[in-house]
């Protein structure tokens, strides 16, 4: 199978890695806007061919899109446009009500299969891609009744040999979701990062006794405002309802800190305890 | 050397793994108000008896306190009555204000060093107690000319021994330090945490996607109330401004989402990402 990839860094750099290993694809293609991403994946051996969009679209059984989510939702039309009959789209975005909702009524929409892999780090571009970012972990497919049982099929397929568990899910949903487990724990990175940085103009030595704990909470600050901005824009709405509510409890519990309420400061946190349901059987 | 360990939890007991081991003490007390904790310390092999504190203090050359901060500050008058001359104390503890200022007109006060390892883990109890916690990390000592030469020197071959680096530091600027660089962090995931278990109970599904990132800022949010809840309450006044400064940081990255402002956004992210600068050099 041909395989073009769309974007050739972090995502789509480890995908074109996985899927050359495991067989599914033999011949990968890269079309990058930027000429420096586009040697390295060729360098790297990424891709096997730099091409324009016009010329992989035409050769390829499947087209992957891992741009950032504006230029993705800006281009699937166009790339649905150039793509021959057989051949199958999808894109890596980390919002889905955009793409879904303005492509919707594309005579081609069928040929879309709208995904979401729920894998990444806080890196970026080729150089940053790595083997075996995508096992074990869950990745989304929305509004798969809009897309043929052909296009559907060839991208489970896809995530089947990357080892993947799907989910099902409906745009809205899935922007909903994401905003409280992705998208909030960015922007609280980041400006945690700021805050501290804020800090280090009059304190200069603040960074010398920073611990785990604290690279932990801030290690999402340094990914790419390339991904992330696009991704805060078009998911506004639910970012800023998710804002809103953890505004809300830093202000509680700032309040029990300002007024001394042990008590009920400690209720917060053992609740607060019950996250490790969640991420220790991750 | 005879070392008795206040509190044979996570750092207690991570301590006497390793100063066992390095051969830096040869007989370790355990000293803890839990005699779950006690036992589970005796069976583990990570101390060799059990002890009143009066018996223990009477036989030790060192006597290291790793209890909550409230505990340790609370106690470190009596455990200073109580020890023998040639008996050093040091503690543990992540604010430094509250125990050094309450004791600095004690009459041993130069038995005692004020001490703060900038290490540990979400997990507490001698259970969670692991090998080379400290190794490489670094550790502060608050007021080191109110120590004597004899114990400062001491506890300083304590922390060679640990392999760790020695920072000398005032009380009152490692407290404000710690509640950038450590504390927020905690308050930062304990609310995140609230903020996401809260929408669960509408969103019954909504954890199937967390993603990697998500389990990095809320990997403290199951830290130990009963270790934090004391270091948010002596450090209050600390983090009641570091999280004033959080709280605008995050109302700002809010209004740029509410209003479109993507320019302002992206610079406010590019700024942030130069936490990569402190981080990727731990």
């Amino acid at each position: 199978m041909t395989i073009t990839v769309i974007g050739t860094g972090l995502i789509g750099g480890s995908l074109a890695i996985d899927l050359r290993e495991t067989g599914f694809g033999s011949r990968f293609i890269g079309v990058d806007s930027s000429e420096q991403n586009a040697l390295d994946a060729l360098k790297n051996g990424i891709v096997d061919e730099i091409m324009t969009l016009e010329n992989a679209a035409e050769q390829s059984d499947l087209i992957i899109l891992s741009i950032p989510v504006d230029a993705a939702r800006k281009n699937l039309a166009k790339i649905l446009d150039l793509a021959p009959p057989k051949t199958v789209v999808t894109d890596m975005g980390s919002t889905k009500n955009g793409i879904c909702s303005e492509n919707r009524s594309h005579p081609k929409r069928s040929a879309f299969v709208a995904s979401h892999p729920i894998a990444g780090t806080e890196f970026s571009g080729p150089k940053a891609a790595i083997r075996r970012l995508f096992a074990g972990k869950k990745t989304i497919i929305c509004e798969k009744e809009l897309s043929s049982d052909f296009a559907l099929t060839r991208v489970e397929e896809m995530f089947k040999a990357l080892e993947m568990d799907i989910i099902y899910m409906q745009p809205d949903t899935h922007d909903m979701h994401l905003a409280f487990v992705s998208h909030i724990s960015h922007i609280s990175s980041f400006a945690l990062g700021k805050t501290v940085l804020n800090i280090e103009k009059d304190e200069k030595s603040i960074f010398d006794i920073a611990g785990s704990g604290f690279s932990s909470t801030v290690r999402l600050a340094k990914s790419s405002p390339e991904t992330w901005l696009p991704i805060f824009m078009q998911n506004s709405e639910n970012i800023s309802f998710a804002l809103n509510n953890y505004i809300e409890q830093l202000q509680k519990f700032k309040a029990c800190i300002d007024l001394g309420e042990a008590d009920k400061l400690k209720q917060m946190m053992s609740e607060a305890n019950e996250i490790g349901r969640i991420i220790d059987v991750k």
